[in-house]
């Protein structure tokens, strides 16, 4: 089996490409190639690097999209994309990668015909709902997106649920809730701190809060995502189509017991590490944001998710610091 | 002020412009311009020809846009489209100009900048919605479109949500229900013999009927469409927004209650001239619509449709057979 990621060399895209390199396999199927794109080159897996490839190109420039699939690839993890933040600054980067990149490659795909109807795994974002919401959001609840961001992953989603119906693509689409604990730097994501409150306080490092404690968000470790992606992959058509688009499972929490997590794991001194700064702008972004799913199609389709931040926490310590902290 | 109406040569957008001219005025001010674009010449009203300009062109070509907005109209009734058959059998043309064509609109505008911020009323459809339904489809309910017409209006009302949004436009979106009687030849829409089985008969010609009489399906006549297009260009932002994408009430009813109301106003000899022949493909996509909306915001807007199908026959009639037909 052939397998392409788009936006491979971002944070998810690591992790999906060495959880399918450890795999070995997706679908009960043996993994015989890889390709990686991203606008910045991704790395090869050292241990499955004689049969990765990995290349560098924008989806939305000429011949990148069609060169990507030209190989059929079987199954495609589309993660390209630029993050909330940035697309909410700036307006056409965003409509150019979000939308008009993931259109190049439901495109490309559609313009290989001769039967090909590759499994195409696609990360939307919570970020389709907007508020005001109902206590759950369920899954029929409408999309009314309230950052730029949001309205280009619901466009994609209406796109891929068509190219899926039409029979170009196998589509799903899956809405992350916020991933945390994100390893590494901090990026342009308006949800940023949610992890930030974790990852720098537990690298002896301050971190900001910009918004209240009393914020509730719905939070799924990278590994979880990963796990989502891959079940995702696997699952029959006639589970999900038509409707192809679904809401995540996530732990729901708020920010006070986000905190309360990071001090039952890692202690008071960690915990201590957060300075509260309120930033109006992510306020505002993230009052928008919906708080509480009720994914009652993810959860019998099988996805799952954490059951408590602690979780979350641990997660972190273990996959992303090697299983200890600045304490 | 200054109005432009695209897809003016269509059905809808010549009822608007006759309208408009009768009215010679839009929310209360007096209209001194009217531009019509639409890929096939526009007939310019006879009564306001000095201050009408005509423009043949299609939105998705080159400068055709930036042209249509450059006097920088305050109002756009944003009508041009394919119908949902077209878009259907023609992939590439229905997402060319349906998609395309409403981005490039709103582009040029976002384009002329310096405070430039017109009301765009918009026309969506209910195949944005796709089956299966609750009894009656809420507000609030997902677009989870069943046709590549559906999934095109839906990615643009999304668009259209964040452009209003960002400020570049006050944009408002109306789900029209099947609007019927439409007048003249039947056009590619696969809702079409909702109109033709009362337009043909009140003709003296047979008409065809592709589905059951039990389909229940929700109508408004031509003339209350126009109704919900001025309504809405007169909306207090703060009314509508941020969620401008508004579901239209109409008259729900059975066929077998339609071909009742057209005996009932014109008699049985002329609700005998429908002839029933099944169409595997008609019946499959009328069947993934909605049947009955529980429209409460539009209600509560103001916006207001017939009560029975008895009035939408003999608003046919009245308004394009001028008050007789053949018995």
């Amino acid at each position: 089996m052939h397998i392409l990621i788009t936006g491979a060399a971002g944070m998810i895209g690591r992790k999906l490409t060495a959880r399918l390199v450890v795999d070995r396999g997706l679908n009960g199927e043996p993994i015989e190639k890889l390709t990686l794109l991203d606008v910045v080159a991704p790395e090869r897996p050292a241990s499955f690097s004689d049969r990765t490839k990995a290349r560098t190109g924008d989806l939305t420039d000429p011949g990148v999209a069609a060169k990507a699939v030209s190989e059929r690839p079987a199954a495609i993890f589309h993660l390209a994309g630029v993050v909330s933040g940035e697309a909410e600054l700036d307006f056409e980067k965003g409509y150019r990668v979000n939308l008009d990149g993931t259109r190049a490659l439901l495109e490309a795909i559609r313009n290989v015909g001769d039967g090909y109807r590759p499994r195409v795994v696609f990360t939307s974002s919570i970020a389709v709902f907007g508020a005001p919401f109902p206590h759950a959001t369920p899954d029929d609840f409408h999309l009314t997106p309230l950052t730029s961001y949001g309205a280009q992953k619901a466009m994609c989603e209406a796109m891929l649920s068509d190219y899926t119906r039409k029979g170009f693509v196998e589509g799903v689409g899956i809405r992350l809730p916020t991933v945390a604990v994100r390893p590494g730097k901090p990026n342009r994501a308006a949800s940023g701190f949610f992890s930030g409150i974790v990852r720098e306080p537990l690298n002896g490092e301050e971190a900001v809060l910009p918004v209240a404690e009393t914020v509730v968000h719905t939070h799924a470790s990278p590994r979880t995502a990963v796990n989502f992606l891959i079940h995702a992959a696997g699952l029959p058509r006639d589970m999900i189509e038509p409707r192809i688009n679904l809401s995540m499972p996530g732990v729901c929490c708020t920010v006070a017991e986000q905190i309360a997590a990071l001090r039952r794991v890692a202690g008071d001194k960690v915990a201590a590490r957060i300075r509260r700064e309120p930033d109006e702008l992510v306020a505002r972004i993230v009052a928008g944001w919906p708080q509480r799913f009720d994914p009652q199609r993810a959860l019998a389709l099988g996805f799952r998710a954490e059951s408590t931040f602690d979780e979350i926490v641990r997660v972190h310590i273990e996959d992303d610091r090697g299983g200890s902290f600045v304490g």
